[in-house]
């Protein structure tokens, strides 16, 4: 019912969005008389993604979401029954119309912490049947958000503090909430901005956006707009014609730039003109549909010269095709000339924005000392994170009936660490990040300035440490973003290597790695 | 109004799943008079994706469906309304607020045909303002389904005709219909289910799945199943306890494997039975929990064989870690030499299943000659398609007000070809392709036998071809994925390759090749 009232949970994850094994395995439990076995799952990632050192946890307010709304209804329920046995006892459907997350508890890394391998971004816990029901949707919800969450914070480390990064990737996306979903985490993890409208409205993402080749090339330049006046900025003085106003500057600008006044397309001037009345005070130009230097370029300044002598200040550029960098430099430093020749000072630093097919290197390209690249419009390589498209979590069993669980697979890499557990990552005086210790729920804390002793995963060997402060998880809502960044600002320079990953380490306590011993010794008699 | 009565269509796209800028440019075309103006449009793509010689259209289905429901709400319009200039005029909201697809024609390649760069996947007229608004949501709609789609044609061409390919990908996608869209179009492009539950309940595609480890894991051998009796499979005779029966075939299989009867996990073995308690007729193991040859194998052999007697045929094993095609084959003799150890001998032919991370080279490996493998699951090089994880479709202007337009960028690969075109696919004699031609819609459409004057696509000189045959699009519906079967037996050995693409022949007719120099020496100017 829930379901019903709230666009935005149908929009997103239902509970048919699962693997049809989970709903196999729920008649299984059910049969077996399992259904109500206390459970715990955590859901985690082996590697960190990309060849890095960290991953950055997101997707927990949509997992938070969807448990609300879960609930399973009758055209689900019938829809299950055509697919099971048909002698299958219809007590077990009554069973799933019945199913609430009510009984589910789900603890977390609050969205925007870094996450490394092994320590679980959930731990949830609740009646057996429903937890393992719930194990697609979670990774589905989880997996992406964090792997693009992750790539974004990459993309922040390399372009620095000062560079605006626009997610422009949802026509990129694996359908329509792919790019949702990006739009969504990319701003968590550093982006300034999307152009996914739809981002803006459910999610509060800043939206951003101008125009098109396609503006551009719709208009011949013989169109005459219905209203081409314009008032001055202040309101003061009267409406002037604006093209035949950008005709004169046409002529001063060519004459400046050594250019023939037939030399610009007359199209994308009347388009810049149009785009100019709708938004006088956040005019753009696209510089690229016909030649940058012999028409984008003049008529811009064209029009950003006569919406200046009316009190306007243009508000970038955008180049789309050709070598970014070079034409940036090219072009601020016509800015310059052009603000000095016309005394219109504001003109030297109109933001340029690029885009075009820009991966990591291409961004360090754009990014480097001295670059005039000011905006920066990522789409493919933020959307579809092609150096590793899938962040590959897993959502593995440590605890069902009170007893520990553990897969002890033949590859030592697909082993699970057993138990229901807590983890705490531990800080050094400087606030500086030590490691995760993931220890056993009825363990005691570790406390600040006291000895503990734990074993490194993977290590033979236990070793002691001593942590001066615990890290404290802050609640997580909109702030999440300015967490992921204070996240970020703990990591060591060795962990925010992005192609040599310095392995951040994550400790088991004594207590937890005496029961895996346990448990492998159990299972290999 | 269309869209709160169809829950599908608001879980897929929505008018606001947008790029920002087709909004802005929507206020440039208002302000400038020309929101009516009778505009077209064409989607396409530049390259074959994956560095191969085809792609296979898809995603109509989902426009068709966003086309039907479009119509911006209230609360959209508001949301525009705040990002968009506070002077804007209330009549351009009203403008959009009164918007839906009726004026738009959209004609397209149906769902499963062979498609090739710039011969348009979706030619889309209307009005300029609303053709614009279109532009993101059908890229996004088109683009991943017809990535996806070619990735399933690529891993079936690879697996060939005979093994069961299975999409698990729905947890490595980028959210939910992310899911959604590649088991769709998975499906369509040669895939032979899926274990996405919501694509069985929405789109119809055969839904798979049995059980995890997680599964395994949560029994420990001790459970009481409340109810352990199975009647025979023919409904005649007294029902048996299965435990007991399984438990009395364990010691015979144990010495026909030459294992000690301890050696097999007891919990894994409740599991087999509380599965099999649930699904007699469809029983399958997961052998690789603990170890396959010590435990999940006898395991599986004990409750397939006390099945046997009561007259159920198991239906698979699964596999999902180390090497694959070599435990298959070990298990397949192991199968052999049971079925005649115990005069069972539908044993030896059941069905091995794989997964673990298998990409193409994988598959190549697992479809080799004399494979034991029978079905092949993949999840991740499946929905994220890592080779190439975007189409990069376009969506150009190529003609407003009955005027060819055409852009003319520097760089010459994103030029695009003007004017309202149609497409035509010429066949040889023997029914194999002998390339597109897209003409001037105005142009007579060629004819089968008759000579044609063409253009291949960047030649300096035309060519005459004699089409034997023109390919007649069939309507598309449930059979696009018949269809996408069909297109591909089209494809010559050439352009099967997967990895040394030979290109297929675009040709332009004389009068568009006229069309595109005119206006190439009209903007140079």
């Amino acid at each position: 019912m829930a379901a019903k009232q709230d666009p935005e949970a149908l929009a997103a994850a239902r509970p048919l969005l699962t693997d049809l094994y989970q709903v196999t395995m729920a008649l299984g439990y059910w049969r077996a008389g399992r259904a109500h076995d206390p459970a715990e799952f955590e859901l985690f990632f082996r590697q960190c993604p990309f060849g890095g050192s960290f991953a950055l946890a997101a997707g927990l307010r949509d997992c938070v979401r969807f448990l609300r709304a879960f609930r399973l209804r009758d055209a689900d329920v019938q829809f299950l029954a055509s697919v099971l046995p048909p002698d299958t006892d219809p007590a077990f459907f009554q069973h799933l119309r019945a199913l609430d997350s009510s009984g589910v508890t789900v603890r977390a890394l609050p969205e925007g912490s870094l996450a490394f391998p092994g320590v679980p971004l959930l731990q949830v816990s609740g009646p057996l049947l429903l937890v393992q029901l719930l194990e697609t949707p979670l990774l589905c919800l989880v997996s992406y958000a964090s792997l693009v969450a992750t790539n974004a914070a990459r993309l922040r480390l390399i372009a620095g503090p000062e560079k605006r990064l626009l997610d422009l990737g949802l026509r990129r996306a694996q359908g329509p909430d792919g790019g949702l979903t990006a739009s969504t985490y990319s701003y968590l993890g550093g982006f300034d901005g999307s152009s996914n409208v739809l981002a803006g409205q459910l999610r509060g993402v800043p939206v951003v956006g101008t125009l098109a080749h396609s503006f551009v090339t719709s208009f011949s330049g013989t169109e005459v707009p219905p209203d081409p006046m314009l008032a001055p900025a202040a309101g003061q003085g009267p409406r002037v014609d604006l093209t035949t106003c950008v005709e004169a500057w046409l002529e001063r600008v060519c004459a400046h730039l050594g250019l023939g006044v037939q030399d610009p397309h007359p199209g994308e001037r009347a388009a810049f003109v149009a785009y100019a009345l709708a938004f006088p005070r956040a005019f753009q130009g696209l510089l690229d549909t016909y030649s940058v230097r012999r028409s984008g370029l003049p008529n811009f300044l064209a029009v950003a010269l006569a919406l200046g002598e009316l009190g306007y200040q243009a508000v970038g550029v955008r180049l789309d095709s050709g070598d970014l960098l070079q034409q940036a430099q090219e072009i601020r430093g016509l800015f310059r000339t052009t603000a000095a020749q016309f005394q219109m000072p504001w003109l030297e630093s109109v933001p340029i924005a690029v885009s075009n097919n820009i991966d990591e290197e291409e961004l360090a390209r754009l990014a480097q000392e001295g670059s005039e690249v000011n905006v920066i419009g990522i789409g493919t390589s933020m959307v579809t994170c092609p150096r590793q498209p899938s962040l590959g979590c897993v959502y593995k069993l440590v605890s069902v009936g009170g007893q520990p669980r553990m897969k002890l697979t033949e590859d030592p890499d697909k082993q699970t660490l057993p138990g229901s557990k807590a983890a705490f990552r531990l800080l050094g005086s400087d606030g500086s990040l030590l490691l995760d210790v993931l220890q056993l729920a009825e363990e005691p804390p570790p406390q600040a300035g006291q000895e503990l002793r734990i074993w490194p995963r993977g290590a033979r060997e236990s070793c002691l440490v001593r942590p001066a402060q615990l890290c404290k998880p802050l609640p997580s809502l909109a702030e999440s973003r300015a967490f992921a960044q204070l996240s970020l600002s703990r990591l060591s320079p060795a962990h925010r290597r992005l192609e040599q990953p310095a392995l951040y380490q994550v400790a088991l306590s004594e207590k937890l790695q005496a029961l895996v011993h346990r448990l492998r010794a159990g299972a290999s008699l």
